[in-house]
Order: structure tokens, then sequence, then C-alpha cells
């Protein structure tokens, strides 16, 4: 699919409020004081309006990884060298990475891993090879990508999105890997939501005051150079943005025209996340908050996306392992709504009647 | 085990620091950032502490429910009617239940129901009967239990759950069904941590203004007609508590000494975790905080524990639903210290080397 035509798709699309109401009204019959649930409540209307069903049925939860490297790492602001990309991407395929180790304890598929522009090749079987380049160039002397790259990356996106979709998913999770990526998604934070680089810059895989400052310059060097840029949506995310990130803006696309609901992760997918939002307005009602990460700017990003976190670890890998986590909240609101008996389901049995006297006298 | 003997036990018993420093060491060997996964690694080291393995590897997650009539609930202080003890505790059974579809949805088991003084009788294959009365007596009149009762109680608590473990069970969360127990549950915390009733009484099942002034009102007769007992931890048990909340203290105690992780769920299980600490000390090493409850002294009380939540879903249902979620999230720290790939494991293969400098090459 063509990116104008899924950002067509998704400004003419609404979510189904209708499913929403009646799953509040189902919500209201189980056998549980109304509202008790909190959140999961919440939670499984959103499901019933983002899917169209009022009892959506989760069992297939996915996660997909992009890999892409990007330019200006070679700028020294990060705590590792590039070639980390390449072996951790191995490691998805092996299974020994902590993206894999965290999906598989919640019941989540690693269901793609994409090379989308790793400078280097990884040869391995399995990993999905839709490469635009050997890295992004560093954004510090120009546009790290062309728009025709980015539009390219996230028609990728979108494309073997689909792909997982038609294999059952019916929830997704994107992560990724790419050494200098939280570089990336400070400047687009910057540029997006319109922030000074020191507001958005972090410590990352944990830099010392020096790398800091230099990653700092780094951002704000790439704000001015490509200053012809910010301003159009999509030219942001070609300046400024990885080949890994602009796949993850195709990844919630995708979600968004297939109406499958969606997890944002940390700070690189939330950045993601904030360039989808710009460029297909109406993308972020199909997404679900995950964790609060420990990158201080991640709450600029949520605030951005008018997302809530459902928890905070203080994790900072990134890998949709947070995300993968929240899916499986995602999953138990899903089975209350789907499984908890209602006061007149059978399996009441023969305490039916009273059970909902009981229940249902409220004092107030 | 008698009580005596379970206090002694966890009194001499030390946590396993060693493998605590172990699981550390390992946890900065696996394939990436020292710390990046924040609570999840935290986790995992008190889990070597707890269990004095290094790798706790959690399959077998058990919820054990706990089910008693309060006489205080006479004063009208709930939403719901006693007779909701009764319908809810066989639904426990039948599985149709919040505790049963939350427990499943994250992979936990719900080992055992026990009837601890339910006010009549449900009649259902598959309950344990531990009676020690039809419900307790008015704590407004005079103590709710005898220290007897009370005593039973917790021994009920201890020698269930030693058969849940027997069984398998490598983390347990206890919960509890019992209409009027968040008012015995903030006339525990007002005498454990001497607060006013007006600090400890929320609104439970959503109480209104009238009921909710009833209910201070009761805690704060409740405190007076039982003072002589307060000062003496197992007296302010028997006296404010509940047969379910006294066989909570059990569950936990017997998960101390038998080094097994016990999982704290909402405002009553967090009001038997306190009076188990007190009873007990040092029950509360073997103890994670789970959520936060919409109650709002439960604060009050994950302060006297010393005990943080791994979330706030806004959930004030009980019966272990928050801390069965708790369990997938410590399950999933589990698997990343077992299963996750390290610098010197052959998963990495080749790359080995390579990603070792890669990843070790810190800038600070």
């Amino acid at each position: 699919m063509r990116l104008e035509e899924a950002i067509k798709i998704i400004r003419e699309t609404e979510l189904d409020f209708e499913a929403g109401v009646k799953a509040k009204e189902y919500q209201d019959s189980l056998i549980k004081p109304r509202g008790s649930l909190g959140k999961l409540e919440e939670i499984s209307i959103r499901l019933a309006q983002i899917t169209g069903q009022v009892k959506y049925n989760i069992t297939n939860k996915s996660v997909i990884l992009l890999c892409g490297d990007h330019g200006v790492a070679n700028e020294n602001i990060s705590a590792y060298p590039k070639d980390v990309t390449k072996h951790m991407t191995r490691q998805y395929i092996v299974g020994g990475a902590g993206a894999n180790v965290i999906a598989n304890a919640n019941g989540a598929d690693v269901a793609a891993v994409i090379d989308l522009g790793i400078d280097g090749v990884v040869d391995i079987d399995g990993l999905i090879i839709r490469k635009l380049g050997n890295g992004t160039n560093n954004f510090t002397q120009g546009p790290a990508m062309t728009e025709e790259q980015a539009i390219k990356a996230i028609e990728i996106g979108i494309e073997e999105t689909f792909k997982v979709i038609d294999k059952g998913a019916q929830i997704i999770a994107p992560g990724e890997m790419g050494i200098g990526n939280t570089t990336s998604s400070s400047a687009l934070l910057a540029a997006y939501g319109q922030f000074t680089p020191e507001e958005v810059v972090g410590r990352g895989s944990l830099i010392n005051d020096e790398t800091l400052q230099r990653k700092i310059n780094c951002v704000k060097r790439g704000l001015e150079v490509n200053k012809p840029y910010i301003g159009d949506p999509l030219a942001i995310l070609a300046a400024l943005g990885g080949f890994e990130i602009a796949g993850i803006v195709g990844v919630y696309m995708a979600c968004a025209v297939r109406r499958v609901p969606v997890v944002v992760d940390g700070f690189i997918a939330s950045a993601g996340a904030v360039a989808a939002k710009f460029i297909a307005p109406g993308v972020e009602k199909y997404m679900f908050g995950s964790h609060l990460s420990q990158e201080p700017a991640h709450k600029k990003m949520l605030k951005l996306l008018g997302l809530e976190p459902l928890f905070d670890l203080n994790l900072r890998l990134g890998e949709a392992t947070g995300a993968s986590i929240a899916m499986s909240i995602i999953q138990t609101a899903s089975k209350v709504i789907c499984e908890m008996a209602t006061f007149t389901s059978g399996n009441v049995a023969e305490a039916k009647e009273e059970l909902e006297l009981g229940w249902k006298k409220r004092l107030h």
C-alpha cells in the first residue's frame, strides 16, 4: 500500500464508538463492582472501539523488530560502536536477546526481524532484508535520508506488518535496534514538538557528561543544518530520523489501516509514533501506551501522543521489551471482557438471582 | 506447623545475599546495556536472595483465595450484602470470577479456595472447608475473634500454603473475599500504624458519603472498644481482623518459611501483610509489591511494608487480581536471567568476541 493511500484511509476512518458503548455496558454486567477493574475496563472499551468487536479475544500477540544504522553514530554520541546493531540483529533471530526472552515470557512471538538499513551484512536465515542503505547519512551534515527513502521505509513497514497481520496477529508491538537512534529520536522530538535540544536529549544507554554534551550539540547542528525541512512532517522524518524509525511509522499506519491495536514501546518507538501522528493524523487512535522509559524526554512524547503509560519499570532497552509486557496486560483486559461470568450467564447457575440482587443492591 | 515455630524460623533465617550478588554479576553479563532492564533486574536479584538460586526459573504461579465473613458487615458499611461472599466463593470454583480469569490470563492457577469462616454453607466440590465460625463477631462490640481463633486461622493458612508449595508452586499470591473486609483492613492499619480512622478509611466497593461516615465511626468504635488489645500484634489481628485476613497472614508466613516469593495484592491482602510483619518480623523480606489500589490508604500500608508497587491500574477488586498480573511481570524478570544470552554463552556464536567488545566498550 502506498503511503498516500494509507494516510487517506486513516483520515477517513472513525473509531467504532457504538462497539465501545456496548463494551462499557457489558463490563457493567460482569460479576464485580462497577469500575473495580479500573484501567483494564478502559482498555477493553478501547479494544472494542478499535476493532469494532465488543469482545475482542486476543490470543495472538506479535513483535516486529526493525533494524538500521545511523550516520550520526559517527559523531561518537553512543556508549556503543555501530557494530552492535549488526550483532544484536543476529541475536533476534538466534533468540537470545532481551526482545525474544521478554516477548516469549509474555506469550508473544517475534514475528518479523527486518534489516532496513544496517551498515554491513547480517548473514543469517530468517532475517527479512529490505535494505535502503548502509546506514543513514549523518544528519549533522544534511538530511539523514531522502524523502523517497523515508517514504519507501514507511511503505516497507506497512507491507511487512500486513504480512504479520495476515498470519493472525491481533495486537502488535514494533521494536527497534540502531546504535545512535536515541539521538535521532531526540532530534525528531525537538522538531515535531518544538523543544530545545537540552529538553529532549538524555543519556540513552548511559553516556557520560562529555558525550551528553556532544549529543546535545549534534541535535543542535542537525536542527540548524536541516532547517529548510522543518515544518513538513515527512521532511522532518527524512531529515532527522532513521530507516528503522520510518519503518516503525509504517507499522503504526498498517495497524491503523487494518484496525489492529498497536503498542508503543519506549523512547525510539515513541519518536516513531510522534512522527506517525504528524504524518498520518488519526493513527494515534489505534495506539496503546506501554511503559515510561528511563529516558527523561519520553514523557514529552507520550504527552504529544495523548497516551498514558501502563507502568514504569525503569526500562531503557528498547527492542519492544516494555511493549511486550504491556501486551500481556492488554490481553488480560481482553480476557476479562471475554471470559468473566455475568449476572445473567449460565455460569452463575443457581445462585444467579441472589447474586444479581446482591451485587446490584448499591447504596448510592 | 505451629505459629510459634514459624515465627522462630522466619526470625532466624537470613536472605541469601551471596546468591543476590551472583545474580547481579550475572545480569551484567547478559547482552544488554547494564541496568537497562531496571526493575526487572532488581526483581531477579531479590528472587535469588529469597530462594538462594541465582537463576530461579518460575514456571508455576499459584493463587490462593481465602474467604470469610465479617460481623462488622452488620453495621451496613458495605455497598453489598454479606451473601455476596458466599456467591463469589462459589464462582471461584466455577471459574467465572475476576480472580480466575485474571489468574489464568497471566498463566497462574487458582490452586486453592478456602472457606475460613463464611456465614453460611457453600456447597460445592473443590472448596476447602476450614471453617472457624459463621463470620467473625462485630468488632464494634468487642474482639472479632479470640486469639485462639486467630492463631488457628494463621496455622490453617500455613498448612494449606505448604500443600500448594508441595504441589510445585514457585510463587504465590493470596487473595480474599469477605464483604466488610475493607473496614477490618482499615481498622488493622489504624491499630498497627497508629493512624486516625479518617486517615485509613476509604470507599471500598464505592460507598456513598453517609456510608463512609458510618464506616469511619465503626473503625473509631472498634479501636475504642478493643483498646485493651491494641499493643500486642497478635491481639490486634484477633480484635480487628477477619478469618480470611488471618489466613492470609499464614500464607505469607508459609512462603517465608519455605523461601518462596509471595506477592501482595491490594488493600486487604496488604492489611494481612502488615499484620504478618508485626507478628513475624522478617516475613516481609519474601514479599513483592504488586499494584497500587484505588483505596487511598493502600499507600500507607505499602510504606509500612517497605514495598513498592510495580504498577497502578486503578484496581479495587481484590481477589489477587493485581497480584496475578504482577506475578507475570516477576516471571518475566525470572526469564530474563534464566534465558537471555551472555557475552560468553554459546548462543552468541561467531559474533561473540566482537559483541563483547562492542557492548563492553563503555565511554565512562
